[in-house]
């Protein structure tokens, strides 16, 4: 890279110096390819690997007797190790079952029962899509930024990703909550691409509602389910739609007429899914050891390296840094806008780089902190480079 | 077993004469262990152990690019093959994925939606409880039996088990479909005790909606998702309400606005849940391989079997068979009711029998013709009997 502002030897050095570099090996990683994909599918953890065998040797060998020895306890207990490991969560308030789009639509439909008389949802209309498609027609578009200018007292829900999907723009989480709990709305936060990169104090910031996914950074696998976070004051008061046996006070009453079941487990509907919550917990217990505030400084230093070179050498050949510049307002992605993004994209994976494409022009450098290096950053910008330069 | 009808013998002599014998190799099976619940959560086929260890792998080398080779398509494609196997059902008019109270859901509210101005729903009081529960207030208890007299012009919605998670009693699907069909009202089947147990055949018998979970006679292991199964001529009038990315059409345009995808796509909302889609898939090959008529022989055989040896030896000591007589009209389980149905059961499994109890008094042995034997069923019913022979 001949106008790079560091050589892939510094990048490597940096590497060197990581407090988080053994934690790589906790991964499965094919050495062939640079993976900047994480933030859509993460790593698989080594250790899921014998989770997996685990509880599906328990399944061959205690049947449904597993549901006496721990199955029927996973969705709050991962929900809960969860909470510590990275939504700055106290036990009792994370639930985890259904996909994040059936977890949203939950909370979205509680928030609005709770709320009767108000009319007004604001979400952002950058908003990742399956969050904008739940709300239908009632959503109308601001940016997290002038929220304040757009929430009062006919509003009943607000909702916005912590950090977005393409730009990687974190939200203000603590000033955005006091604005909606000011209007005496509800704000529900989609932490699908913060949690286990960005560190985050759902308790502290007081947020009252959030979703997000699990096999981002957190590698729970492919289609792995989703989180539910409801604050410990609002769970009574919150109710939501989707009545099953499971989130009955009593399910195995079986007897007639709903009533939830207290805290968490009355936001839980059908049968936990077992295998899928086993290997969930093991790309939590990783980010737990790892520590979200390394993970969280990592992440920093790897964007922060992918912008220097994307400046030094990708400029001049037509590539613009789509992402905030200030570290402190960027999550763990670093999107990079070319017209022709997409064609770049299939390039750069035909080359064993994997990123991914956003519409309409944005090439998605992700980074999972715990499993991307230094110079996997370099290498990939590189390649790109090389991709765009004149021949 | 003194008073018995049978011998172990002779149980035995039946299992060297099944043809599906070879079947119970198939499946990781502790041999110290009765299991008589393979209705709650049928056995881990050894197939399923390889597959999920290949689609792990998949996970660990290809990450993201799993997408492109196969997982998109498994949520239509297991339903497809799951509709061959076991439903009765033609390709693009079924899709797994969520949990059955989530199918459920979407299902009842899609059609309540298409019946605008209808207020009745008709339901079963003793159907499975997550049904009554999604229902909440609206449900309206009535037998499948007498459905023609309680359904009229103003009703949206009828729903029953095809099986009975109690007495395993089978609905008349055919008649019930006409009946229903003459209201001008829709008929949502919940076919969790049936599919891999009894023939279904919901394209001939007029079935416009059915969910079902797939952890019992099909095997897909504790928590795995559900399917539903939309008939092809409903498919663009109803319309699910958990509107998510993957049941868009073009779900990678993640453009603004919701159109749903045609076809049964459109009934999908989050992400599919790869893992358990890969573990559904090879506990319907298995069904598929056996053939769903040798099956449904064999669940015959050993529910009268069953209910031979409980006449012969448990009616003197207080137990009542109440399931149906008629194997016609009983699916593959058999309810033995006793006034200590709860404590029965609970010292059954203390010897190594797993029946399961439902309340107020019922313990039921639930029989999966693919692995259960003969000599299952004798040793059952002769536990039971040393239990509760005066000593």
């Amino acid at each position: 890279m001949s106008t790079a502002v560091l050589s892939r030897d510094a990048a490597a050095e940096l590497d060197a110096r990581d407090p988080l570099r053994e934690f790589r090996e906790r991964f499965v990683i094919d050495p062939e390819i640079v993976y900047l994909d994480g933030n859509s599918l993460g790593c698989l953890p080594v250790a899921t690997v014998a989770r997996l065998e685990r509880v599906v040797a328990q399944w061959g060998g205690r049947g449904v007797r597993g549901w006496d020895e721990g199955w029927l306890e996973l969705p709050i207990g991962v929900g809960d190790r969860l909470g510590a490991a990275a939504l700055g969560a106290a036990p009792g308030q994370v639930a985890v079952g259904d996909s994040t789009t059936v977890c949203f639509y939950k909370l979205v439909s509680a928030a609005l029962d709770a709320r009767p008389g108000r009319t007004r949802i604001v979400t952002d209309l950058d908003n990742f899509p399956t969050d904008r498609y739940v709300l239908g027609d009632r959503a109308g578009g601001r940016e997290p930024s002038d929220v304040a200018r757009h929430v009062g007292s006919d509003t009943a829900l607000v909702t916005f990703s912590h950090v977005s999907y393409r730009s990687a723009h974190i939200a203000d989480m603590a000033a955005i909550d006091a604005i909606v709990d000011d209007a005496g709305a509800l704000m529900l936060w989609d932490l699908s691409h913060s949690a286990g990169s960005v560190p985050l104090s759902l308790d502290r910031d007081h947020a009252p509602l959030a979703v997000g996914c699990t096999y981002k950074y957190l590698n729970g696998g492919p289609g792995a389910p989703a989180y539910m976070y409801v604050r410990r004051e609002l769970q009574a008061e919150l109710r939501q739609p989707i009545w099953g046996w499971l989130g009955r006070r009593d399910p195995f009453e079986m007897a007639p007429g709903y009533e939830p079941a207290p805290g968490m487990r009355g936001f839980l509907s059908g049968t936990p899914p077992v295998l899928a919550l086993a290997a969930i917990d093991e790309g939590v217990r990783i980010v737990g050891e790892a520590g979200i505030e390394r993970i969280r400084a990592k992440g920093i230093a790897l964007t922060e390296l992918a912008i220097a070179l994307a400046d030094g050498c990708l400029g001049e050949l037509g590539v613009r840094v789509a992402s905030p510049r200030d570290p402190a307002r960027r999550g763990a992605h670093v999107a990079l806008a070319h017209p022709n993004a997409r064609e770049l994209c299939a390039a750069l994976i035909e080359r064993g780089v994997i990123p991914d494409f956003r519409r309409p022009d944005v090439i998605r450098f992700g980074f999972s902190p715990l499993s991307t290096r230094f110079v996997d950053v370099w290498d990939g910008v590189d390649a790109l480079r090389e991709l765009l330069s004149p021949t």
